[in-house]
């Protein structure tokens, strides 16, 4: 019986991943050793490998994980529902572990609780090795939120779930009820997307797209978004000009200009949810007067609560025939081709690159029919 | 029986005001005609009058008012408690008449209701004539919220409420729950003092307060706050420096620097509401990958929603024993001597000039013993 795990570890910055075998963990107290099925390389996983961000190594990058529940600490593990977690369970699990009785966490930020523990984050250590998703085992702490997979959903569509679209459904909660709204989507990437639809499946009358990629935009159109921004106008396919007012704005592109002009189209009483802005970036420049007149609420999200993760997955399970999720992952590599499956993916032609860490030694690689742009 | 009200009537910036007689307006339907018994100047009203910000004229300046009801349109008016108003009752309301009915009220946004009616803002007119505090009555109309006055609140105190404290108020809904936490004040003129008690009232378990004036910080420690900002720190009057962190931000100042500063010392998850910035002023400049990574909210509020003035009287008659409210009128004069009251409140020596509206014809004018700064 197979006792080690291997991974592709990340020890330089845009330097070869390289191989490395893992004698399995001792399990502890609620945790869980995962057989991964498949991960999706984020965009953060593309800054940090391209040093564009600075983030320990050696590590195992990689956090849009699925695995299968292989080994379980000996008291049994409960997953997010309350009921216990069986071997071979089908599983996606929060970017972090964190303690539910910190003060952060009771606070309801448990995303910022002390001591965090996220995963594809952290340098391999003692007590922290098989701790991403590029490889072939996930060592799930105490802590971690845990959720079965619904049958319906493949390994392309549910891996960025734990990232993306958590993510997105923690913007659309602290953004309030959509119903009847009008939405603008800054940003036309894989955050975006979800946003489109998940906006317009939360029950937004409306959405707009705004990207600085026309193909992009039109990408959009297929998740949920009806108008897409022309110069400084928003029109349909057809050109007729949308002449509403912008409720909600879920900005994704980080951009600080796209922050600035899209605040400035904010009805009075609106509200902008920032997510995109995680990178080192020049200031904003705002009119705190017209945020008063106008009663703007600006909120920050990064990562999400574990509720989030939940109501994604409900979210894609139930939509994923509506929308074309399963053409996102634009190109999968096996897991000993992760160099590769890196320097595709950062030419920004895919929305996501997909590894399949199941199958560790093979020659091929597939393709997706879908661009990015 | 008098017919004929008098108004100061504010023709031109910084020239004197003009006594102009009215007759009394025919009541329709919901309106009810106050004799006016007080008035304090806002700010705003110094702004006016003194060019640095514009205004329609000529109009009847004022809006933090009070007075007793003198007339009522033919099948009676109820006030904001649903019960009818008689003769004689002494009552405030809120600075603007609303259309219930119309988009935004629906939308939660009555103060930006369309054809929105500000008393102390309009220009004089056929439909507008007796609008404004520094007049001998004052002309309500429909769709305005009134609210009697409790016996236990002085003129002096209850003038402030439907502009400073029912704009707190406001603030305070929009920060959400304040039990226990630390609350950082922003400014301390009349609006930071009504923050600091009703922040403290509302279960704040810290009050700080940061002015660039000693002296107002100073004042600040009688109505709520323990800590004052000194140079970098807050500090108690015993030099005793602030270790905690800080969850909410009133930001009553207004000042681009002010805002700039107290933003980056929220803590995790913290709240800034912006209330002073109605005045023309450069843009803020602020980093959105904090407001992200901190899940930070930024939140605008003018003027306030018929329910705050509500919580606001309820606040003071509660509270008023507890802290100096009634010190805060440095200085009243009579009607006919507003020029004279104009050219002291812009001094900057009192919180508020008081107004006696009653007493059309007297030559005296009063002196507090509280200054402030």
């Amino acid at each position: 019986m197979e006792e080690t795990a291997i991974a592709m570890v990340f020890e330089k910055e845009a330097s070869p991943f390289v191989v490395q075998k893992f004698n399995f963990p001792e399990l502890n107290e609620g945790e869980v050793l995962v057989k991964t099925e498949f991960a999706t390389i984020c965009t953060s996983d593309l800054h940090t490998y391209y040093g564009r961000r600075t983030s320990p190594c050696h590590s195992i990058l990689g956090h849009e994980i699925i695995g299968h529940v292989d080994k379980i600490a000996a008291n049994g593990v409960k997953d997010f529902a309350g009921n216990l977690l069986k071997e071979g369970d089908r599983v996606t699990w929060a970017v972090y572990a964190h303690d539910a009785e910190s003060e952060m966490s009771k606070k309801g930020f448990p995303q910022k609780s002390e001591s965090l523990y996220k995963y594809g984050h952290q340098k391999i250590d003692g007590n922290c090795q098989l701790n991403g998703g590029f490889a072939s085992h996930c060592h799930l702490l105490k802590g971690s939120s845990i959720f079965k997979i619904p049958a319906n959903l493949s390994a392309e569509e549910a891996a960025p779930l734990n990232c993306t679209h958590a993510t997105i459904a923690g913007a659309i909660r602290i953004a309030g009820n959509l119903k009847g709204k009008t939405v603008l989507v800054s940003g036309a990437g894989m955050l975006g997307l979800s946003a489109c639809t998940m906006a317009k499946e939360c029950g937004a009358n409306t959405v707009l797209v705004a990207d600085i990629q026309q193909a992009r935009m039109e990408m959009a159109l297929s998740f949920g978004a009806e108008y897409f921004l022309n110069e400084n106008e928003f029109i349909t396919t057809k050109s007729k000009e949308f002449k509403g007012e912008i409720d909600v704005i879920i900005e994704t592109s980080g951009q600080p200009k796209a922050i600035e002009n899209t605040l400035e189209k904010l009805t009075t009483g609106g509200i902008i949810i920032l997510v995109g802005a995680v990178f080192p970036q020049r200031n904003i420049s705002i009119n705190a007067e017209q945020i008063v007149r106008k009663l703007l609420t600006i909120k920050g999200l990064h990562n999400y609560i574990p509720e989030d993760l939940k109501n994604a997955i409900q979210f894609l399970s139930k939509s994923k025939d509506k929308y074309p999720f399963k053409n996102l992952v634009g190109k999968t590599f096996p897991l000993n081709q992760l160099d590769a499956a890196f320097a595709e993916g950062n030419i920004g032609k895919h929305y996501r690159i997909g590894i399949e860490t199941k199958s560790l030694i093979t020659n091929k690689s597939k393709t997706n029919g879908i661009e990015r742009d």
